[in-house]
């Protein structure tokens, strides 16, 4: 008897479920990198905060990395720069190659790899799935500060229920 | 053989789990109310968006009545708004109180539930999974907003990875 299949109606939530999740949260964030004004991407902020462009660095400097780390086991570096020449196309190609990466490492997680006790990047130590809920909270957060300057420069942002 | 425990370890997240990922976001803005001067609570917004306060409001008129909903299958009405009298401690005392809704609630959701499709509010259709994350995720949204009006304000917004 084939366990798996028999429970998967038992379990919260599987594992192609939550790259289907974390892949339409992976589009609307790209849709919001989108709608900025070129310039404002890399020198609007608000607050003394960052300007959307570090933290879309940032967040490529997680998810498609720790997946991939995840994934492989290879322990993975935190890398939060990268030269993007202030060209929102530049991000927006960044963005689609960590996706791609996202979709190309994920079919490698063992589902029992989901439970286990990682140390990602060295040094935040947490399951597997705590690691993955926070890279996907971590861009919800950063994307939704995103809406506030894209609010306050009179730019209609995509909307957050679509995926 | 109760394939339920044998396979616990196969599972990307089990019920108790994401539980205590929800309190721990319940938990963490709860500290994002706690940080703002009561008055710009009520009265302070950026680029014509909506106040934190009412903010609030909307996460308290979703999650807590959405998971009961889920738990007892008794119909729940969308209600946003409550007189909060434009005290901080109401808004707290309303964010408690739902917070213990969903405690107690939550342990009447069966296993099996997560993957039955819904009709929340009567009106959002997808799996109780599905809903449940948007709660979440729609709460880490807005919270993050929240964290540009209090940095904008000079007020330190609570650490994000404390939950």
């Amino acid at each position: 008897m084939d366990t798996r299949v028999t429970n998967k109606k038992e379990q919260v939530i599987v594992a192609e479920e939550l790259l289907a999740h974390l892949k339409g949260h992976q589009g609307l964030t790209r849709r919001t990198i989108a709608a900025f004004p070129e310039d404002k991407l890399f020198n609007y902020s608000i607050g003394g905060m960052r300007t959307f462009a570090e933290m879309i660095q940032e967040l490529l400097g997680i998810a498609a990395p720790g997946i991939k780390e995840i994934a492989t086991g290879k322990p993975a570096e935190l890398q939060e720069n990268f030269d993007h020449q202030n060209k929102k196309q530049n991000l927006l190609n960044a963005w689609d190659k960590a996706s791609a990466e996202i979709e190309e490492y994920w079919p490698q997680i063992k589902p029992e790899r989901f439970s286990e006790t990682i140390k990602s990047f060295g040094q935040y130590e947490g399951k597997v799935w705590e690691n993955i809920f926070y890279f996907i909270d971590n861009e919800i957060h950063h994307r939704g500060q995103g809406y506030v300057y894209l609010r306050s420069l009179g730019v209609e942002p995509p909307a957050f229920w679509e995926r």
